[in-house]
């Protein structure tokens, strides 16, 4: 059966792309490497809008979570986890494993963190550092990191935000909106295999990171850099999957980073409309910021669980359920990355066909044609 | 230019290997990956030699080192490291930056460490966890784990050894020697891209790792064992490279795990004879333990350094330099995973023709034939 992956990471990963990963071994000390990884952060500095210094980890996400946490925190330090879904938990046990004072400004999941609660809460308690979540994948709700780094860095905190999932599918200006940690992933809108990992640092968390007492090694920022200036990396990285990672980099960069935010929030519009027009109900919010993965109510008797399998196993496609106790209620379609708006309307004409199996009253062909067309409209629109 | 891969890791992967990892991406929770990852588990066991569970990281093998340091050692801990290379001081050096009492036990570099010279120093300060590396790929000694953690052992000791560059090379007996954590990589014998990471954990290890207070979360073993119960990883692991290790351990496992041992010590056998017949002499023990990595001196008045960089530039050939001051005066040619006698032939020959170049007195021709003879001698006995 053909497979098609509609899940928020790992996403589908470009012919091109593969076929980088799949050339003969180098050497990560050899020039050719050296050039490759020069190039490749190169063109991370260029995504993550920074003159920063990007650091590269073959890891999870999670890792280059875990380094941001290990080298700015030290025990007892005080720090705010802005918590929506399942990553801003993370950041908070993150914290609470290093022996940080955690609080966690939580939120209900599927709502949107608001600055101004967040610079009450930094009233209230100062701390040393925020940890924010850009794209909560598992909601599908985008935070305004603009808004809320504001907030934060006039109450004296640096600014660690988790773009995992935001990276390269919507805006994100680390230096205009003066980040000081950003960590991101390959395997999300980034277009590549999962298995690197990236923080980007500024000065400040640099002079911060002198001072953490956290014990770290593989993630120890400091031997990062130190191998950048022979361009190498200070362990043996994953040679291949930068291959990989480049040549996406290549390819976003050569389309321009504002065309591939265009195209992610009219994939994000299009989902959000053929879910409506089948009558069906939004987690996410029905906004332009939901351009990252769209989570959806399924119908009134129509268990959720159910509708993933039946995609899975009569017609090949992956998408994401809910988490915990939404898992009976929630789907959840990604569309960030390699991905045009037929991958978006075979999702929706799936789910059409299985929920009226299911006894749904959909009129069938609603969901793929309001999909094409609030597509156009917003393509439409410059 | 043709490229030859002759180093210790990245090791040449596999056409078979590097399509399985060009293959279209799958989700990491999808049942496909689940088939995936428990019978690539499966397969490491038998690479291990062990019941025991094999944790899969998506991490350098420095990662899996960190992992074993930080699961087993908490502040003030006694442990000692054997060193005898890059390797062992890197154990000794992540000990340290967890806050244990470290006791290096160093012989110099290119010397094997002794089983008796260990339990003389377990006896003047007890250690709790004992730090050994199997091949330390900065010399190419192997050394003699079996009677290594036997005296490790009898001091009442947890043996934790770093097999990188051995699994899959030269025997190891997890269970059978009583090894309580065993950490490996993917890049060097096991013919994978670099990018993950295991380590195998005995029962007495799990005890330990229950008591263990410094701080980990992305290494925290009992995430990647409570996520195996449902097939799973805790976080997206690097998803194309396992694909890719299953491959590799197939044929590994296909062929059989003596049939590599053999290979590996015929490989290195006729490396070092095709180097002495060359006149060349060998840091390297000149015994059939060198079946990783051979590292050669050149001869008085070539550098090192200029024929590495001529076998580069010349022949797109890439072999290891020696670290440090040896930088000048030694050479390595890895001989590990997907190698036949040819390759070490074009290496050998093209070194000659360097030397000689070079004003080295070398009979033109010699170093292939005798790497020939001497393999042939290898494989015909039994």
């Amino acid at each position: 059966m053909k497979k098609h992956l509609l899940t928020p990471g790992p996403t589908p990963v470009p012919p091109e792309v593969l076929a980088a990963t799949a050339a003969p071994m180098i050497h990560h000390r050899a020039p050719d490497f050296r050039v490759l990884l020069e190039r490749t952060v190169g063109r991370l500095q260029q995504v993550f809008c920074t003159t920063n210094d990007v650091l590269l980890f073959t890891a999870s996400g999670t890792g280059a979570f875990e380094s941001a946490v290990a080298n700015l925190v030290s025990p007892g330090d005080s720090v705010l986890a802005v918590s929506h879904g399942e990553f801003g938990e993370r950041w908070a046990k993150l914290a609470s494993v290093y022996g940080a004072d955690v609080t966690s400004l939580a939120v209900a999941w599927g709502e949107t963190p608001r600055a101004d609660d967040l610079a009450r809460a930094l009233a209230e308690k100062p701390a040393d550092v925020v940890f924010l979540v850009h794209s909560e994948t598992s909601t599908g709700v985008v935070a305004d990191i603009e808004a809320l780094a504001a907030v934060t860095k006039a109450a004296g905190a640096l600014v660690v935000v988790d773009a995992v999932s935001s990276l390269g599918a919507v805006p994100l200006e680390t230096d205009v909106w003066g980040l000081d940690v950003v960590v991101s992933g390959s395997q999300k809108a980034l277009m590549s295999p999962p298995g690197l990992a990236f923080a980007a640092v500024s000065p400040a968390a640099w002079e911060r990171c002198e001072l953490a007492t956290s014990p770290r090694f593989y993630f120890d920022w400091h031997r990062y850099r130190k191998s950048y200036e022979s361009l190498g990396t200070p362990f043996t990285p994953a040679v291949a999957t930068v291959a990989g990672l480049d040549v996406a980099l290549g390819m976003i960069l050569d389309a321009g980073l504002d065309t591939a935010f265009a195209r992610h929030a009219a994939l994000g519009r299009a989902c959000r409309e053929g879910a409506k027009a089948m009558g069906l109900k939004l987690f996410s919010p029905d906004d332009e910021s939901s351009a990252v993965v769209t989570a959806i109510f399924t119908p009134e008797g129509a268990n959720a669980k159910e509708l993933v399998l039946a995609l899975r196993d009569r017609f090949g496609i992956t998408v994401a359920g809910g988490h915990g106790d939404m898992a009976t209620r929630l789907f959840r379609i990604g569309h960030i990355g390699w991905f045009d708006v037929f991958d978006i309307t075979t999702a929706l004409a799936a789910v059409e066909l299985i929920l009226t199996d299911m006894g749904a009253p959909i009129t069938r062909g609603v969901a793929v044609s309001r999909a094409l067309e609030a597509y156009g409209e917003a393509v439409a629109v410059p």
